[in-house]
């Protein structure tokens, strides 16, 4: 169960109005890596979590905490499209130096949420379930924390150096060092689970199952052998049960497929429609 | 530029017709996490990448190969739809066992595609690039690399246990040790990049224009105090920068925020109806 | 600002496990009407409330509420989920008739979430912020919440008649009862705003700027003037500014359009080619 | 069945090019709220009602008068873009200023439908089917209907005020008309419906069934006690059978939940790796 | 402007209620290529006709039929619905049999539509405009057309196959017939546009811009050489303008790219990060 | 299986940054039929034909030339973004006059992928495979292929005339000519199988089953009879089976369609509600 407190965690307060990068903003609001991505995934991860502990209080601790970015985000851009003229009335409308600036703006800022923030990304496409994962293996879904929290820190940090607005500037601040902890933590956590279980996910797959001749082998497809010099392809691998090998010609180990022709009802390509010998290629009779 | 061969990387042949089956196994063609995922996301890794050498070579390597595993499975999924009873004539129309065993099928295998795979899910959703990331940034990225080799592993080696024809598992098994190589390479490179720049992304980003204060502070949103108790809730940090911090009581640090009203041409809620006063709900004169 | 405490609002506790009705209900839960849908909308148009006071707590009321009604359907989710043979080892994938019942749930619910609710729908497809609105018009949002309660709580109530688990009832009843509340409430906050600034939204708008003289009118379009006996064809419009009419024949007021040939470097068909007489189909020169 | 006759309901003929205000019309076209919306959502309500007489009839008015509409906006938006600097030449592509304009136009219109409409939105985003609803229950869906043209509404009358070209303007006075007769309307069947059934969908679910302690409770989530002034938290509920009531404290009902572990086969997290005590991180045996 | 009468251009009633057809039915009507394809493409494509005459009125005489198909099927599919087992009350809830063949069946027919059609296809997944074009350029998008009825025919005559209700098949019987009438006019309007203009789209875009060493030249990029028996690699070309040649082994005509690292405040891995030599790896000074 | 190698097929390499054209190219590489289209789509088709041979070769062929034009496309993108002032350090985020300009990109070249190319369109609307098919049949498919390489050259010779730099047209022509290819081998492959097997797509279902009396006739569905003097409304029909009819004033042949009641649990309108006589409005006894 939640509560709400109306107090934002942080200042989200611009110096100016500014259409352009409220448009921008939209990105780390509402896009593949935006607030609304974490605080979903987070919720879903501790919600299916089974067990229960320090991992699900994480997750609900941190999930609970995007939510209020989301806030903050939502209120910057809400205040960013104050004052501005975007929705300009017919004599602003005139003035191609203020039409030619907003044309970097999200039109439905102003038709649409009439000034304020939409759970979408920076050109105007909506948030969507599938950037989330809450696949029941917490390895598996703090690794994918620590990338969406290493993809949103960068997209933040690129936002930072696109403006010179105090407010906006103090408010990208905190979340670039929530990001940091974020990014903390979710290496804490893998690092812990990775001594208790391993590092290949899923830990618990029987490895005799696998088909273990080439599960440590690099096989080159692009031509050069560059990846040759990596670490990935020599000494002892990373989970300590095999060793990298690296194969310079790959070779194909099953012949080329050959599909039988699909039953009649399927109303495929007929057989005698493939044959390769055009001479066969007087029409059939039809039924 | 590419090269294709038609001989296959490994074999993909069922020992029986699995309509059903068929169908979960376009989860890891193309889900979220499944074959055309990893391919598209480590080519234009490969394309993005802003100098040269082992690591996108290993991306155009690892990425050519994947396009080998979309192969291996529509191969697959169309060999597991021959012979079944997926699109019955008439008179298997009409028997209900057959009928209800084939509801668990997708109905487009038939329909659509003519006994062959789709581009889309188990559920039948379409194959999207929002899956998939190419930043620029190798640190990030890879860590999204490693995440999707977690989560298509995992779903490998959940489908392994849903099946007992030895064709399939066969497959499953070559690509659950893939799965295993390349978790393993992505931790290698991912260690390889951390140690030269760092590990908190974007490494270059300036310590000083973050909020320091709280980038090793874990705020308690959710109550009880379970996760006061890991690891990154004290001790240095994982980036080594700092001091894990754990706030059982976090406060909001900004006033509750009050949006202005819009301007009247944009017809928001009229500042007169918002107001809590509802003696003054007299309707005011209209233009 | 928000806090999560792990206690449910409501019991969500099956009786029996039940895989397909799990597939099912996350119809409510990340489905078009579903609890994701009124949780991001209301608090999305409690953000964007320009002006502060009751409507604003109203929304952040509810749209917290909501989140603790995702978080029950999740976890009733996963119950349902326990201790199904919906993930079957090898042995029970050979039982046709257990096979044959779980043809009709989500493979999703296996492969990809091991036994967790996912923010989607009942047919997998996933959420997306598409389903909401904050337009800053608040009487034109609670018009959209109180749609999205009445479908919702019919959604509910069908599937109150799709199981006869005692636990999936008990909750579905506190769901129902809640959204018979938040009906209420905004049917309320509908009829409070419509007292103070009029029912044609946005009510700002000045009603000489619109074309008046249809403002009132039924067309009939469809053959057969059964309309025409409705409230709707007769007496004085519900804003109280018009008489409304009947038009049993409509006739169109403007020409048929004729739009003039693009310019060549759009490539559009060219002229000579649209023109009807096929005498002058004689090649041009080309360039 | 359909007939279509050429002329245009209404005029639709701008005085001027003008792509970048035809991109902002695409809202109004193929947007959340758009004609595209309303009709196919009219038409699939009107054939689904189960039942025959006026309210079928007025929703195949409707539905079959919005296809006017679609075509209307359609032809507006290729009449915009007439004559337009839109796909430049090479020497126009050498204009700052031209260029700066048309950042705010939308590529596609010269790209891919050559100088005509799309049915997308504002930003491109194409038109889906989850915008409409037709749930076979009319009070439900007419709700829905009622808030799609308050949205509609909304939109066009905030577009009016961003252009001055008095043929758009023209086109804008007639869509504001209509809409303000389709709210009429709705809001007539609406209030006749309510008079036969009664107010809360569906209002045949017996109310016994319902968790009846809290069908009128306004719960307290957001701190701050504004919205218990409102009427929906004093007084007769607006279904008339019921007292609102409302709970400053809400307390959850139910303890946190403690999903048990998942079978092996579904390799989520194993269950010693989820135990708290850090003492217990020595690996297990593997496999 | 349309009109619309509610007799149906043929009958839709099927002799049985089928509740799994019916979801297969849904794709015709809502699939990528349904009806409401067909209908959308055809009104667009005659909405941005640049010209008049005898294009533009097939385009709005097959687009206003469509509308009366997807009618028809929206019939159908609410009569299969009728009488069935679909959403059963808690007793049928108990009848493993019953279930097990609903398992093929869409929830959502249940739950959202109320024993209704749906816009989406199969699998429950929504119709987009994304699916349709209107380019402005008739040969294109005639082929286009083409395409769209090659692939609506062929899968009314794979459902024809799945079902032995005369009602079902006597209804698909006229799509059948209808789409091999639409395959007729659209290869008659592509050969009279081909013998106007030419056929390699566009027709106008001037031959010497183009690299035409190679606009005759199949390469051989998959090993093996079964497609140098083609008619398409060798003889005169179809538009007569070039002879096809066949080159074995391609060869890249440009340097593998190199692309400069990017500015610092685009955060993308640093070039020190990027250096093949390990050697460097010591961390760098930061700032 | 394929094999990559890091030359490209043919340069990619503009004179100057243009970081708004790069995001007009975006549509060529990730839109509706950008060359991700035609690379999944021929794969796919070539992996689902069932047969092997030229067509199979062919596609293979042809796919894995379009993954080297997805490379190219890649490359230019990422060229266009070098050295522009998309992403602009503070200083020159108060430049008014390359804001403006710049109004005209995508921000999520700069904020996501960090001057690369991305997977999406010019709107940024990622790529899906719904774009794509592969029906098995491949008359129909090829059909589809003919369109899209003809919708794909008509968007690149638009974008040829909307940019002078030589480095970017020199590629687009080699684009311009691939397409030239492309088409005539479509247009070769499908006169090749429609000389085998016919042209009405799927050939091989039986005429006798299809309604006969409507194959071969044109319904005029839109008032004016321009249609009624093309080759498709008179003489013989394309397929040889038919003569060309027109009808000006098709009629329904089934009655209007009356849906009867939904059982109660679907909680449809109840009929009492739907009956027109409004003296039955009095309110019911409730349950």
């Amino acid at each position: 169960m939640f509560f709400n407190i109306k107090e934002l965690q942080y200042h989200a307060k611009p110096d100016c109005p500014d259409p352009v990068f409220a448009r921008k903003l939209q990105e780390v609001l509402g896009g593949q890596f935006g607030e609304i991505t974490v605080a979903m995934q987070y919720l879903f991860q501790g919600w299916n979590v089974r067990g229960d502990g320090k991992y699900k209080d994480l997750l609900m601790d941190t999930g609970t905490e995007e939510l209020a970015h989301v806030e903050m985000l939502a209120t910057m851009i809400a205040r960013l499209l104050d004052n501005a003229p975007l929705a300009t009335l017919e004599e602003a409308a005139k003035d191609p130096v203020i039409n030619a600036i907003l044309g970097g703006s999200n039109p439905q800022h102003a038709i649409v949420t009439g000034l304020g923030a939409a759970p979408s990304d920076s050109n105007g496409y909506p948030w969507n379930a599938k950037y989330t994962i809450a696949s029941g293996n917490l390895l598996a879904d703090f690794r994918h924390n620590l990338a969406a929290e290493s993809q949103g820190r960068l997209q933040v940090a690129r936002l930072y150096g696109m403006t010179n607005d105090r407010g906006v500037k103090d408010m990208l601040s905190w979340l670039l060092a929530r990001d940091t902890m974020h990014q903390n933590q979710w290496i804490a956590a893998i690092k812990e689970l990775e001594e208790k279980e391993g590092i290949v996910v899923p830990t618990t797959f029987p490895r005799e199952l696998e088909k273990q001749e080439v599960s440590y082998v690099l096989f080159n497809f692009s031509r050069g052998d560059e990846s040759a010099t990596g670490r990935w392809a020599h000494g002892p691998s990373m989970d300590g049960h095999g060793v990298f090998q690296y194969v310079q010609h790959p070779q194909p180990l099953a012949a080329a497929p050959k599909l039988p022709p699909a039953p009649p009802y399927i109303y495929d390509t007929p057989p005698y429609a493939l044959r390769n010998d055009n001479a066969g290629a007087s029409l059939p009779p039809m039924v």
